[in-house]
C-alpha cells in the first residue's frame, strides 16, 4: 500500500513545436504573452496551454494550436513529455500562468508535439493569426519556461523522423529539383551535405521519378524536375529500410 | 481568461514495456496484481505505478521498475503518453488502483517507456523478482487497463529505434554470427528477412568486423564470427545515415 500523501496531481498541458520551411530557412512558430501585469521580461513561448477536463491529449493539442495561432489540419507528432518538477520554478513564468489561468500552479507536466509545414507568402493555407509569429531557428528570442529545451528536443525528433517517413517529400511542390530537396534536408539537419552522395542515393530510390522537364529562365544550367510517387513509396519492398546499417 | 472549472488535475503514472530477447524469442515483462479483493479477472499488467510528488518522470520509471521487478541500470526510452480520458473506464481496473493506492481515481495519464534487454538462464544480471514474469510477445495473457495497446505501441517504437541506434548489436554477445543478428532482427520485426540482402547490407557496414574465428562443434558448415566495433560506429561519417532513401 502506497501512502496517499506522496502522490499529488500535477496540471497537464500540451505544447506545439511547429517548424515552418520557407524554401531556404527553418522557422519556429511562437506566441506572445500579452496584456500581462506586471510586464513580462520574457515575451515569447510555444503555442500551448492546460488541457480541459475530459480532453484527449491529441485533441487538446489541435484545439490549442488552432485557438492560439489559427493553424488547423496539421499532423502533430507527439514526441516527449516534460515533467521536471522544477520546470515552473521561474517566478515570472508561474505568475503569468496563474494570472492567465486563474489557478494556483504547482507542477505542470507538458506533452510536446512537433510538426513541419511549408510557409510561403503566396500560400494562404498556413496563415497565422493573433500574436503568433515565425522565428528563425538560429535566432530565437528568449523563451518562457523550458521551451528552448522543448524546441531542441523537437528538432532532434524531426531529424529522426525524416529518416523513415516521407515528411520532406510531402512538403515540397509537386515538381522539385534535387537541389531543392537537398536544401530542405540541409536546413533541417543544420549542416551541409555532400552533393554527390546525396544525389546518388536519392536517384536510387524508385519512388523519386524524373519528369523530363527542366527549369526555365534560370541563369545556371537548368536542372531536371523530379516528383515523389507516393504509391511506389508505400508499395515498395520496405524490408531493407527496416535495417539501416 | 480560462474558466478554472474546465481544468482538473489527473493522476500521473509511468509504465515500462521491457522486452527481453532469449536468443530466439521476444518476451515482455509483466507483473501480477495479487492480494486483491475481490479476486481480479485480469491478473497481469505492465510494471508501472503512480509517480511521487517531487519525482521526475524518468526517475519514477527507474524506481518503479526496480521496486516491482528488481531490474535496474536499464536504459529506458520514453516513447509515448497515454491520456485517453476513458482509459480508467474498466471498473475492475479502477477498483484495484483505488484499493492499492488508497486514492480516489478519476483520470490517470501515463508516460510509457520501453527497453530491450537480453535474458538468459546463465545471465544473472537481469534476474527478476517478486511477481514479475516473462511472457512471449505472441501469447500474452489478458492485460489490465490499455496495457495491450501500450505494448503494441512500444514494439512499434522499438522497431523504429533499431533502424538508427545500435541497440541490437549491443545486445548480442561480443562475437556473433550473421545468423544470430538476423534472428534478432526477425524476432523484433515479427517477420522473416531475405538472407542474401540482409547479409550483403550488414557486411557493407565497416563497424561489423569479421573475427576470422569460426563456430566449433556444429552439425552444419561452421559460420564466421563477427564483432561490433563501437568506436568505428560512433566515429563513422554519419552523414549518409541522415537520409535513408
Amino acid at each position: 500500500m502506497v501512502e496517499a500523501g506522496v502522490h499529488y496531481n500535477p496540471h497537464l498541458s500540451v505544447d506545439c513545436v511547429i517548424f515552418g520551411f520557407t524554401g531556404d530557412q527553418l522557422k519556429v512558430l511562437l506566441v506572445e504573452r500579452i496584456n500581462t501585469k506586471p510586464a513580462q521580461k520574457t515575451k515569447h513561448k510555444l503555442p500551448g496551454d492546460l488541457i480541459h477536463i475530459l480532453e484527449d491529449l491529441n485533441g487538446a493539442a489541435e484545439r490549442i494550436l488552432y485557438e492560439l495561432t489559427g493553424l488547423k489540419n496539421i499532423f502533430l507528432h507527439q514526441f516527449s513529455v516534460f515533467g521536471n518538477p522544477d520546470r515552473m520554478s521561474n517566478e515570472e513564468d508561474r505568475n503569468w500562468l496563474e494570472e492567465s489561468s486563474g489557478l494556483t500552479i504547482n507542477r505542470v507536466v507538458t506533452t510536446a508535439y512537433f510538426s513541419l509545414i511549408g510557409i510561403d507568402n503566396s500560400n494562404s493555407k498556413n496563415e497565422i493569426k493573433n500574436n503568433a509569429s515565425w522565428h528563425d531557428i538560429n535566432a530565437l528570442p528568449e523563451l518562457a519556461f523550458d521551451h528552448a529545451e522543448i524546441i531542441r528536443d523537437g528538432l532532434e525528433s524531426l531529424r529522426k523522423e525524416i529518416r523513415y517517413e516521407p515528411i520532406c517529400f510531402e512538403l515540397l511542390p509537386e515538381k522539385f529539383t534535387i537541389r531543392e530537396i537537398q536544401v530542405l534536408y540541409e536546413v533541417i539537419l543544420g549542416q551541409q551535405l555532400d552533393n554527390r552522395n546525396f544525389r546518388k542515393k536519392l536517384l536510387k530510390a524508385e519512388y523519386i521519378e524524373p519528369l523530363n522537364i527542366r527549369q526555365k529562365g534560370v541563369a545556371h544550367k537548368p536542372a531536371m524536375y523530379y516528383t515523389f510517387n507516393k504509391d511506389i513509396y508505400e508499395g515498395r519492398n520496405k524490408e531493407q529500410s527496416f535495417y539501416n546499417f
